[in-house]
């Protein structure tokens, strides 16, 4: 009997999220483990993992024969060599490559895809979401940090090592930019994050006296930022303004590079299209040649956000 | 017998090249058409051209059955829908699409394959010169203009409509940038192409009282810098390592899309590598992520310069 279903892992530094998924895009049963009580250990957290994937395949009445495959997103993962390397925020794997691919695969028998979690949104959305049909767009994730899956004629654009599609450290302030998280300046993270838009935020409430609730807050987030907008004040109105504008500013150069279709935007702070939207599309209309002006759609994922991260990984073992 | 001859067609604003190719790149006929003596007469400007490939292909002492088809780079050349559409520098095709790939075909009774000239510049080397055996590159022609071509997995990178890759016309600039000819602002074509440094050059008169011989001249040009550079003039040398910079900081963006092997520059001003390339690396490194620091080539075309077009061209047409 043909291999039916597949399981999707979704590797984030606090907790990994497993799920089990049939051909439709619907999570059968679903399952979440510790990703941070492993300290450098990657073999017990694997270990970990491969039995976590076993229990909700049994708890979804499946057992490993009838999944095709795992498919695994997790950062700094790389689709070519099936390594988590380096990645700042997973303790097992900040200080070496582990061939996570390969070991979780042996310990559950079945094939196993990674890549990092940018790229699988881009195929859960290809597979199940707002990219259904279409072959050439741009996923780009509006998270803690700013994340992207390029897409090229139906498949992730990987280059030549594996790592392309990292357009949340391009740069979008040249001059005088802020310091971001990977140690350049000015990229498009530092601004355009849920931490980014927290930042613009307390530096603008240093410069300015305008009066506004956020100023009371010890620590300023995203959502405190979208929850006074919402109450129509417009010092958080303005903050997301310049966020729209300068995602919108980046977008009309990641058009000139590979002209997609549309650009898909995911993730925490995408929630706050309804103040986004405007300053996003006039940046990047503004900033497009004229042969793309009016053509490039912007829009936003449509995969419920429980499930969308198990839903991306899972979708890249249907290629296995 | 097995059709072991193409034909590669450069088209410029002023003259056509004509070139018939063998397997191996080299060119054994070539010829020259003006391109701009036929007003807006699409028709008459591809009669000609049939014509003169017709002749060409005689002087080569083979006939049309000898060729497996024709491939033409044009400005605004569309692979998919073979068509030179709203070219501003071609009076034949700036107010409409024109439909060259199939007239051309029809004229002539072989395939035609059709590109702009970058892409077929980065097909061109792809095949027979720099990036031999490169499967992720990415092709910058510094002339005129500003180019690219973006190979992706061994293909050009097309995009939803054929119009990817037009890196020239990304923000370099982002606050007060000069206007480009495509009527945006601070385009990377407005500072770092041939008529880009001379601009720089004569702005910066303006602002300075540096001597240097450059302050003799009516107009500058990319040649009279690069002259004036290898004489030592430090203004001069300083407009080079500006230039360079500003292409570097652009390269590190592109890197962060595509994750290429390398970036391979082609074009009257990549001349001046001497001066370009120092200034080019470093600001590429400075902006890099960890994972591409010192892994990125910059190369220059090894193709000569006379047939490097009509080669780039011509190769489009092996995979008709």
């Amino acid at each position: 009997m043909a291999r039916q279903f597949v399981v999707g892992v979704d590797i984030g530094g606090q907790t990994s999220k497993i799920g089990v998924v049939d051909t439709r895009g619907d999570v059968l049963a679903q399952s979440v483990i510790r990703t941070d009580t492993f300290g450098e250990d990657a073999n017990a957290y694997i270990e970990a993992l491969a039995e976590a994937v076993k229990a909700c395949v049994a708890a979804a009445d499946k057992t490993m024969e009838d999944i095709r495959g795992i498919g695994v997103g997790a950062p700094n993962g790389n689709y070519y060599t099936g390594e988590v390397a380096f990645a700042p925020n997973l303790a097992w794997a900040a200080k070496e490559a582990v061939p996570l691919a390969k070991k979780l695969s042996e310990a559950c028998g079945v094939p196993v895809s990674l890549t990092n979690d940018a790229n699988a949104a881009a195929v859960g959305e290809m597979a199940y979401g707002a990219a259904r049909g279409m072959k050439n767009f741009i996923m780009i994730t509006l998270g803690t940090g700013v994340g992207s899956g390029i897409v090229v004629d139906g498949k992730v654009l990987y280059g030549h090592d594996g790592f392309a599609g990292e357009l949340g450290h391009t740069c979008v302030v040249r001059h005088n930019g802020r310091t971001c998280g990977c140690g350049k300046t000015g990229c498009l993270e530092a601004y355009c994050s849920a931490i980014g838009i927290s930042r613009t935020a307390r530096e603008w409430l240093e410069a300015s006296g305008q009066p506004t609730p956020l100023r009371e807050l010890q620590n300023i987030t995203s959502k405190d930022i979208y929850d006074a907008a919402k109450q129509g004040d417009n010092f958080a109105l303005r903050l997301f303004d310049y966020t729209g504008t300068l995602l919108g500013q980046s977008f009309a150069d990641f058009v000139a590079f590979s002209a997609p279709e549309a650009i898909v935007l995911f993730g925490g702070l995408a929630r706050a299209k309804e103040f986004l939207y405007e300053p996003m599309r006039r940046a990047m209309e503004e900033n497009l040649l004229k042969i793309w002006k009016g053509k490039v759609k912007i829009i936003f994922s449509q995969l419920k956000e429980s499930d969308a991260a198990i839903l991306g990984a899972s979708a890249l073992a249907w290629e296995l």
